[in-house]
């Protein structure tokens, strides 16, 4: 059995990390520290894990080596202590955004301080497998990924990849998220009678998530703007790029289905009937699983590419399990089996 | 124009009473307190009063003399400061729980504490209109309501003045409540995220609000059962009695018609068909109805009691406005016309 | 008092156009029909009304003339007995999509199916005060207007009445909307357990109301994306367009403060701070107001234009009594000054 | 692999234990049934399982022989083809209502018809492990359970178990559930508008499932009231008995913990702190774990019990697996480990 550890286990992601953690037949979960729960049992903190495991937090003072370490701490941190960190375990992945960007310039201009380790970045390889898999086989150090910049990289990475866009205009993507995007410490917006059944668009645009999708897709103008809606999990993005002339339905087809048939967790969704015709993050809570859909106006080239995912699974800790499967030999699919509900 | 300060607007109950002073065709808002909030507009903190008013909150030092005063603020401090506010103002009305109860060891059993301005309590009449309307016309000092009480008082009343039900066997009150109930500030269990899709039973009995109906139906052997549910306004109180024997489905209309027709804001939702069959907050956000309604299985005597209202119209400040209209000689209903909305 | 009279009163729209008219102080409602309800009280079928009106449905055979005659049917039948409606009535208002076109061949593309009656198409007024205020003064026909259309044109009303944007390039406006939009009937995927968390892009492109926002603001090339979210009423479309070389925030604030300053239910809501920074649906359910807001990229000159409304006040039923406020010489907000909820 | 098919396969009860099966190691699904979806894939209705099956829908009229045949038919339909059924396979469950009364003479009474097939009622066992376990090891016929009577069973189980509550006075269990205990079929009460925010009391007494708690329990004076809140999954059933002389808070710890310690899916929750302090179906949605709490008032002997299910888990198809599991000499927890989710 891989012996795992996760520093910073109180969060949404950390949480969902131990979900799919303690259910993983190759892995233990040997320490999950939490500074402000130390000593309480993490079934109070995380009441779905009740009778699954009597496991307490312990202080992230106290970490034990292990094959795998998980960092799910608040941004900023783990890049003060990587090498720290690094010394734990052979294995690492960090679920913030500290590793995720290539370029310390990048970074300093999009999160407004220089980054405290610019010699690790390049260490580490960017968490989506759909784009990084057979960087991560070998791979030391793996990086998190920002849900909606994952939405928005999947939405558009069959275009991308089968390159039948225009890259040069302007590629507007609204995202629609819930409110468990923003983490599990309250504020004054997430308080419920002002949060339940908005539509609010809190960033029109200049979301730092975007640096991923630029950097990921090789895409210079992209623009991100985000809308809370009234649901827990979930994001749904929806691009909005033009294909190049005489770019046609049945080749949208096939470059989706190239993509679906590589990854075990794109899903293509595009019916003709039935309730479900879309891709919807509805169905998705708890599964790993990206759909994707697309919509071509012919007559203009307006092409308008969806993807839905959980943004603590696909989004976060789904995508960091599927990573730590790639790293350590085994199925990318292990212990990420869960279909989803319906209806939920 | 009768002039009116409110004391304690940033909170959910003060600000509904602004909303429904500043449409009031009677009154003039002059000010409206809030310490934290002071100098800011009041539309920042009620955004749907933008456009509407250009006040703003004022200091509670600086009150200057009106001739109705609101006290909107946390409960325990109006019994403190209680011969200040009333030196202001030759009539007032308090919405906390301050002055509600008659008896002052009463008040020590439920909250905790000696009330700090015992020989007050007596000169309050309880804010309920249809229990005291008659009392009002006259009043200096009216209380408000507790939202859970309200709905509790009113399903039962019918049956309590036509003397129908049994009062010494227990009788069970269950209640649903929203959010908006539990007040403006945030806390750990109001983080969306975590409020989201709860039936989550907060107080399975020891409310405070049973005092109230204690007290005002002359009942010693009730309880109430509280339940959160994924609204943010409304209260459905279900009541679970025993009738005396020979009762019938017959006699519980009229006792129902009678207590409908001697009050404007009380209706009877009592149908065969369509979808809205029984007393739903669902159509009373924003309107001052309690919709009642009953059930009685006649082979054993069991009567369940329904009533429904937005907990901050009728089971706050709509009554609080009622109240007003009352003390003034204003017809009751002035300013509370709203019919609610539907569907919503 | 105007005698008014409303054909087809079981849906939403003839709901909240009901609700509204039997509160507004300068009307009487004579008739509301309906031929599936013939003879069951109206507020059997709208629980709000209940105790506010003992109005039953007739039939829409035997109208009476009246001095005001509203049209809520579904789309198409005003059309096809327009003439017969027109003889009951010097003032008519049409809320279907039946008129609101101008050219018959552009219904006939966006509808599919050649107009019934062409000739009336140029008597009606387009129903949208904010764009045609004056001629409404003196108009017989008034045509409603659809809710996303008047979000989208609200949204972008400033920009292009003070011609700060770009209209070649293509215009991409995203919107999100609430269930009562799709009226009264049900349909497989509005049944709750199918509806409830979604994010459901329904309309990628071609929406029949893209039609009525190229027509009222003439821009040749925009685009809707439709999309549900979890809440009963509202709207809120975002728009994105490219302002013009040299165009400023400061520009854009000056334009919007003249559309604000003409239109009595037009609110600029752009707030550096406090949770209701920028315009949501959330708060306006049951009021008339469209509160806007804008964000500009004065890096790439991207403008983010938002307007929020209630679907069935300002883009339907209140647009509609505000209108025939304008063709009665009354002043337009009467009967329309409800303001929202807050908390809701 | 035992060979398994289930006999109506598009309601939420069958794509729930479609879904459940197709993830369990020891079975096989060999035929799914649906008249009106005949031919299409079981992922256009169920869209959770697109990528997991190929399966199509297939007709009941041609039912191939299997180890395992599970029955999802709405109420009414197995009883008249029970013959048939147990033909076909050596071990049935039948997850309707057809089977789960032992009296012929109760069915009639409560569900207003004679029963179809009487002498088969005493060859099913009743399907709730928790009171089964023994007579399902060598069980040919298990029938379903309400999922309203599961969770009120469950919740009395500790206390009837250990005689702890009076049995004559009556037994009030006040029931919240979620939309998709209706099925899957809409009706006008199910339209998004109509059924979102809502605290629908849709049975004050007399629901159907009482006679499951009425038989299992032995308890002669139990009523159900029901009420429906805005959540798509999940059952909170909330009992109010009277303890008998000398009970106290200890006594029922130690009854729960006898009840929790020899059920693999029953847990305690009962906590001082934290969020998450008493059982609630929001976290439960997936999972088969029937969390139980409580409070006694000693002061007057009343007790609040509290049973929080996934109605399509433990309230339907999760007990049905777990009932096959058991039939089968597997481990019951097989197929039926997923935790929940938190925060959902």
């Amino acid at each position: 059995m891989t012996r795992i550890s996760i520093v910073g286990g109180s969060g949404y992601t950390g949480g969902e990390l131990l979900r799919l953690l303690l259910a993983h037949p190759e892995v233990e979960v040997v320490q999950v520290t939490s500074r402000s729960r130390l000593g309480e049992f993490v079934y109070q903190t995380h009441p779905n894990l009740r009778k699954r495991t009597t496991l307490k937090f312990s202080s992230p003072d106290q970490l034990e080596p292990v094959d795998v370490l998980f960092l799910a701490l608040p941004h900023g941190q783990a890049q003060t202590k990587i090498e720290h960190y690094a010394a734990l375990a052979p294995k690492l992945i960090d679920l913030s955004a500290d590793f995720r960007l290539r370029d310390a310039a990048v970074y300093q201009k999009w999160y407004g301080s220089p980054h405290a380790a610019p010699g690790w970045l390049d260490k580490f390889v960017y968490g989506l497998p759909e784009l990084h898999r057979t960087e991560m086989a070998g791979a030391h150090y793996i990086s998190g990924v920002g849900c909606n910049a994952t939405a928005s990289n999947l939405a558009l990475l069959p275009l991308v990849k089968a390159d039948l866009i225009e890259t040069a205009p302007p590629i507007i993507i609204e995202i629609k998220v819930g409110s468990s995007e923003g983490g599990a410490e309250g504020n004054p917006g997430s308080h419920h009678p002002e949060r339940a059944s908005v539509i609010r668009t809190f960033s029109p645009f200049g979301h730092r998530h975007t640096a991923e999708v630029m950097q990921e897709l090789g895409l210079p103008n992209v623009s991100l703007t985000m809308t809370s809606v009234d649901i827990v999990r979930g994001v749904l993005a929806t691009a909005h790029a033009t294909v190049k002339p005489g770019v046609t339905t049945k080749d949208l087809w096939k470059a989706y289905r190239v993509v679906a048939n590589e990854n075990p967790f794109i899903r293509i969704v595009k019916e003709q009937r039935g309730i479900y015709r879309v891709p919807e993050p509805k169905i998705l809570a708890g599964s790993n699983y990206a759909d994707l859909g697309f919509e071509l106006d012919e007559s203009n080239g307006h092409v308008v590419a969806m993807c839905a995912i959980d943004n603590l699974m696909k989004g976060a800790s789904g995508s960091a399990v599927q990573c730590m499967n790639l790293m350590l030999g085994l199925d990318e699919t292990t212990g990420l089996e869960f279909m989803g509900l319906h209806p939920i």
